[in-house]
């Protein structure tokens, strides 16, 4: 019976916790020990190179709300989008808290850190931290956070935290190269933060996924675990136009993106019901809603400042909501039985193709830019370099992220599954993670008070008398 | 019982659902050939008729975060008042997201074509768009999602896209004609979108509406369902300010039109929580404190740039939290009994009602401007009229909208009966819309587990009979 | 049996809801009437004292969207984080809802009277509105909802009501000592809202706290409420940053501000996440989750613009969440059986002992300032006062508010007590305040039913096995 199974899991986690304890709490020493060293506060954003070179408080008063905007996404989006596991919902939002909240933390060393290697300024090593700081770091935390959509409900916190730090390195190591190497042009991270994340997820799930989730019976959602979970998707596609403008470089990239995105965002919205409507023969799945429909925000990330016309956000909107409904409706299952892969939240569908594929739309788009559509010569708004040239820096970077999300994912894979980390054998569970009272359990208390009914069984009138009882104090 | 009546239903709904693939795919075709030839980005918001007719920048940086609150209010906000309904919570919040997706795509090419039918002016027949043309479509989606909280429940997306379709057509032009050609003040919409939206929702209603839906058993909430269309009510009520303060023309008329509305808000609460308990005779009614306590937002829409004294806004919102609630707890059951109207979520209440006073007051505060409460003579404010001569425009917009609301209502009502829609035999009803498996059929499975108890269980033919119906008024 | 209970509560609430509705009545006629004689809106923000002393577009472009953040912690933040109590969640919301509403209506007043009252200036005794006023009248309602978390279950509405009427005239009173007598440094409110709520809702639990009610069998949570619960908790912790940072006067303090309140924020959540795993031996406390991760916030508020190291705002978190979620495992269950004090949210752990660590942290950080890290003269900060006059005027101020605030807190308490109030006989449960049909109650349902099958139900010990078999599977 369920109801015991975590007391067998109990001796399990004890085991493991301690070490759980230790490397978190010299974590965060270590963590603490290089603010001290490194990290200052930035108040004069001068620097020419900067996303918002006004003076400071317009650079507060432009970025601050998008920032806000961003920092919903990650905690309530995709905190929430991920609840819908019926049983797992707890950990669901409780994980993706701790995990944004740490990476968050590590991103701002890891990135002073690489950029300083890769850029090679002489540059007094101080790390600098302002608003846009803020929203690189969340931008970090958005890829770690879309890995943890595949091997959630398989991982304990721990093997979480751990994957986390493997990856929120060479995230940032991944952007360093794309931005400050290759040039890349990805305002909205289609290339370094949705495929990245996807992929390297991806390939932890490979490592570690024990096979056959999918027939798992706590591997689903009830009326309202979905209904949570739509919390996330609304609140991720009505703020996707926030996540995508915050680098541009001027105001007219920044409109042209918040609407290239909504837009893009309503074409995945319309190409979902359409698609899940024939998939499902008239009637809707829920999985598809909650997902498939952002992958338009996803695919139009890295040229959503680059379209400049309009009907192009709404077509690659509406290529990237087919795609990824199929991908829940086809792609996963077939996958799931050939090669074993199981993709908790579908990543692959709402992040891996529509990210790879917004890269590839990126070099097509800026294959097309000209100075008749930009008003500008395209040499300037890329340092010189032509628009061919450009669009083949993006595929470039596109390779490479592939390169490194994959290396590295299988790796922190194949870590995950040291025995040190004791990793869950209860799947899809809160009450292997929660301390958790009987009122708590998922699905309430209602199965433990009919099942107490059934067993002493109710014969004698004494008994439903006590039984009545025992109604009025739950009650 | 429940469980058997949608595969019944399944049959029916297959019928249909190719019409509805190939009308939605032909929508959307449509849509994007005419935003490829018709749709380009606006950059230089120059014209001086632009209610933000600051440099760029600035206009991105005060309307986009008035924006976003904006799209809050569609996709959570309304989106989830409608989730009280504990059998129909994903049709509701899924229909209102499609919903507003659709219209916010449509709308910007009605509008684009009607302004340039009602006003004539020798534009070069570009539709452009800009931050602004985006909180414009989000308002024209808050007059089709309310007329949605009318018929809720009772029609098929088929039947809901069809609605939306022609709606959104009559919303903009009525807008063309309220704005361009009567020169109507109308900030918040009170008029032109509560007053349009509320009964044109209301001639469909009565169009449609199976008769007695009042006493139909899946036509209520439960504790949780209650809970989620409270996360929609206060979002509403929170970001309220920003939906009437956006066409401000001037910093003083968006103060204005941000307090006047926090303060009505106030009122409407205070008003609705007393005149409730009365009601109830001490006891609180949920349905009233998640609806009417909105009502003084709406209320206030087309005057809150125009009151010139804080404690209007108090009394405007008094007023309306108390009819609001008054409509609530005796006009719906009444309307419903005398005429046959039912109204799912009472959008004559909430939106009606305070919509059409809303009108009314504005025509009083506006009549009574004068230049020493102004600080400038009153014809400055209205390119030359009178405060009288506009208070006379506002009734005259009133009129017409009412008029072309209800004319067009009843004609779509009309053509949604048509048999080619097949309209849904079970009200209130998830799973004639959504694929659901065992534990995700509303209320858990715990009806299921109980009722194979029941058959499988219990001796007495009797007994069986006795339980089956039970459950059948359960669900 | 439960369902009965309300009937007797009944006629109890019956008899003192008039005298409620004729108190709540008359409090709006008394502030509408107030509003019309004194309460103006305020265009031109010339004064130099104000804290966003731009021009008056400037002020609202920097200041509106921070203030719609704080307005989201007040009503879904604290609103939400206390819907976890699993019987009381509408109460919850709702009681949070009007309460705010109200104090944001008074507070207007009674600020106006009191600083007229502590300043004595030569003003023309008019109480002029603007968005700052707004900002300000949110933190009194977070002050408020503050000391509801400590009574939440234990009061009825009209008590809450007197409390929230009492309670903020002292509010404004000790803010009006504190900023403008004492001159006190406290941009996120540790010292004036946190402590004073904190020591005010434990003075008045103290009083009116029935004894044991941690025995309460409705004193618990839920699977759904505690993730309903969740969305407080995150939107409190993510817009956090907006309420410490709204009052900085100058950009570089409004930068701080944000980044220390993140700082701080991620190390108490990472403080809360190790700390409750070493307690409950490698699981976590859903209490300690939703609450003590945001003791930094707490913590870091009156410093947050004095910190010019960001290690220092990770050390402040670290305390903070340690120290809060200690509290939580340790120091509450400890003074319920020592002192018979129980605080139904915990808000000495999360509010009051953060608090008073707040203000001492601020004396500390401030008399730690110096010309060489401000870049200017601290006495420039400080209007003249040296860094240690000041920090001694930040312990003066924390000593004067909790004095205010629990002599003030304990006479409330003594006040509701009075016969007339009708104080709840059934705690913790909505159905003494809310109308609720059947299949409203919490919980649903099923009880009803199930009690119903079991009493007309089963016999014999085979089929006994049977369902459990069967429940184990659905588990």
């Amino acid at each position: 019976m369920e109801i015991d199974r975590p007391e067998d899991q109990n001796s399990e986690t004890k085991k493991n916790s301690s070490l759980f304890q230790i490397f978190f709490i010299l974590l965060e020493v270590v963590i603490v020990i290089l603010y001290g060293i490194f990290v200052e506060f930035r108040y004069d954003p001068v620097d020419p190179s900067l996303p918002w070179n006004e003076e400071p408080q317009t650079a507060f008063v432009t970025g601050y709300p998008v920032m806000q905007d961003v920092s919903v996404m990650m905690f309530i989006g995709f905190g929430f989008l991920m609840t819908f596991l019926r049983t797992h919902s707890w950990s669901a939002v409780g994980f993706n808290f701790i995990l944004t909240v740490v990476v968050f933390q590590m991103y701002i060393l890891y990135n002073g850190f690489w950029i300083r290697c890769v850029s090679g300024d002489n540059w007094d090593f101080k790390i600098q931290v302002d608003i846009t700081t803020m929203v690189t770091a969340l931008y970090c935390c958005a890829a770690i956070l879309i890995s943890l959509g595949g091997v959630l409900g398989k991982l304990n916190l721990f093997q979480l935290l751990v994957m986390a730090f493997i990856e929120a390195c060479f995230y940032a190591l991944n952007e360093a190269i794309c931005f400050d190497r290759i040039h890349l042009q990805d305002i909205g991270g289609s290339i370094t933060i949705h495929t990245f994340g996807a992929y390297f997820g991806l390939s932890v799930t490979m490592m570690i996924s024990p096979k056959q989730t999918k027939g798992h019976p706590k591997n689903s959602s009830n009326y309202n675990s979905n209904l949570f979970a739509m919390i996330g998707t609304l609140f991720l596609w009505m703020y996707w136009p926030s996540f995508n403008c915050f680098p541009a470089l001027n105001p007219e990239d920044r409109i042209r993106s918040v609407i290239n995105t909504l837009l893009a965002l309503t074409g995945s919205t319309t190409a979902v019901f359409i698609t899940s409507s024939i998939f499902k023969k008239g009637k809707l799945s829920m999985e598809d809603v909650l997902n498939a429909t952002l992958a338009g925000g996803v695919c139009v990330g890295t040229s959503a400042d680059q379209i400049v016309y309009p009907f192009a956000a709404l077509f690659v909107g509406y290529w990237a909501g087919f795609m990824s409904c199929v991908g829940f409706e086809v792609l996963s299952p077939l996958l799931q039985r050939k090669i074993g892969l199981y993709d908790t939240c579908g990543i692959n569908n709402l992040h891996g193709m529509p990210g790879i594929f917004g890269g590839i739309f990126s070099a097509i788009f800026i294959g097309a830019l000209t100075e008749d559509t930009l008003g500008y010569r395209v040499e300037d708004r890329f340092d010189g370099r032509t628009a061919s040239e450009q669009g083949g820096l993006q595929i470039a970077s596109l390779g490479i992220t592939l390169a490194i999300a994959i290396i590295t994912g299988v790796i922190t894979g194949l870590i995950l599954k040291l025995p040190c980390f004791n990793g869950p054998h209860d799947l899809f569970e809160d009450q292997v993670f929660w301390e958790m009272d009987e009122h708590q359990v998922p699905n309430g208390y209602i199965p433990t008070m009919t099942r107490e009914l059934i067993t002493e069984g109710m014969e004698s009138p004494r008994k439903h008398k006590h039984h009545d009882k025992e109604l009025k104090e739950i009650e």
